[in-house]
């Protein structure tokens, strides 16, 4: 039987940079692979069915809530999106460390669930770092701009509610923090 | 008032190579000192007081014990070794990682003391090759090797008390995976 891999959260408030850190990270790191949420949004680019999400309906959706199917959900922006218990098990059980990037509401939630979850907080250097990276992504309207940088200073205070904070200065010096992480997560001793 | 250091302990089995990779990490690392701890053992080579070690003879080291001020002591091969407490306290609080090349009782005792006490094991890939580097080091007699052996054995089942074990099978690889211990240890948030 494999040893049981271990299960990552990547937080970071919209902007912070944590979809861009896991994909180096995934890039970098054949033990790592990412789980695959549920969402109620819709398909943007290339994205595809099971590869990026599961896209589903609100109400098939909803059955899943119901039937205590996600091991964290949230509504961001007028979407849902869930992580599905029985996915997130069969990987680790199957010896795969699995990272989840979902916001902090999400990742206190795994945790309740699963005290041996590794959080990670990804803080921009600033308020204003992120102001500016979210103006430059130029996906989203003026008026969502200010609502999330709203909401980022609620999640920044949940900073402390994590295990670890890599500030995203310089993408290449997060990256190898948070490898750092996931190397001396791999030594520790596993205590029951 | 900078932020407390952190107090890390490095063990293995006499010959495991826990000086060598201290020295290395010492090299690299510019927030990393090392404690000076006292022996009652003659000074080897260019040793000097002060530097490598504190020598003191058999009765100042006693002394020493009943006024409690070590974090840890032991007897080792008929030497006293022992880490001062005002010591290791002065250099943390100052702001300065502290790192303490200890045996296993020493370790455990550290732990003791303080449970925020990072402990890190060193194993040899095999007692075959624990063998080989004692025999290669030619400082110790063959009984002396024996004995070590022995002790080694009873010393890597208390790696299981550690909180990280490095396998050392390559020295630049062991080396690069106790930086990132101390990397993740570092962006750690400190819980109360």
């Amino acid at each position: 039987m494999p040893k049981r891999g271990l299960l990552i959260v990547i937080s970071s408030p919209s902007g912070g940079g944590k979809t861009t850190i896991c994909e180096r990270l995934l890039r970098h790191d054949r033990l790592l692979s990412q789980s695959i949420s549920m969402t109620t949004r819709s398909p943007r680019g290339r994205e595809r069915y099971g590869r990026e999400y599961y896209f589903i309906d609100k109400a098939g959706f909803q059955k899943s809530i119901r039937a205590q199917q996600f091991l964290e959900w949230a509504q961001v922006h007028g979407h849902y999106y869930g992580t599905l218990k029985a996915e997130v098990e069969k990987q680790q059980r199957a010896g795969r460390d699995i990272v989840l990037v979902i916001d902090v509401q999400g990742g206190l939630a795994v945790k309740r669930f699963n005290p041996e979850a590794i959080l990670i907080f990804i803080k921009p250097p600033s308020f204003k770092a992120l102001e500016a990276r979210l103006r430059g992504r130029g996906t989203d309207e003026r008026p969502t701009i200010s609502g999330r940088l709203r909401h980022a200073r609620l999640e920044m205070a949940q900073a402390l509610n994590y295990d670890y904070v890599v500030i995203n200065r310089q993408l290449p010096e997060a990256v190898r923090q948070i490898e750092a992480v996931l190397t001396a997560e791999r030594l520790k001793v596993r205590k029951r």
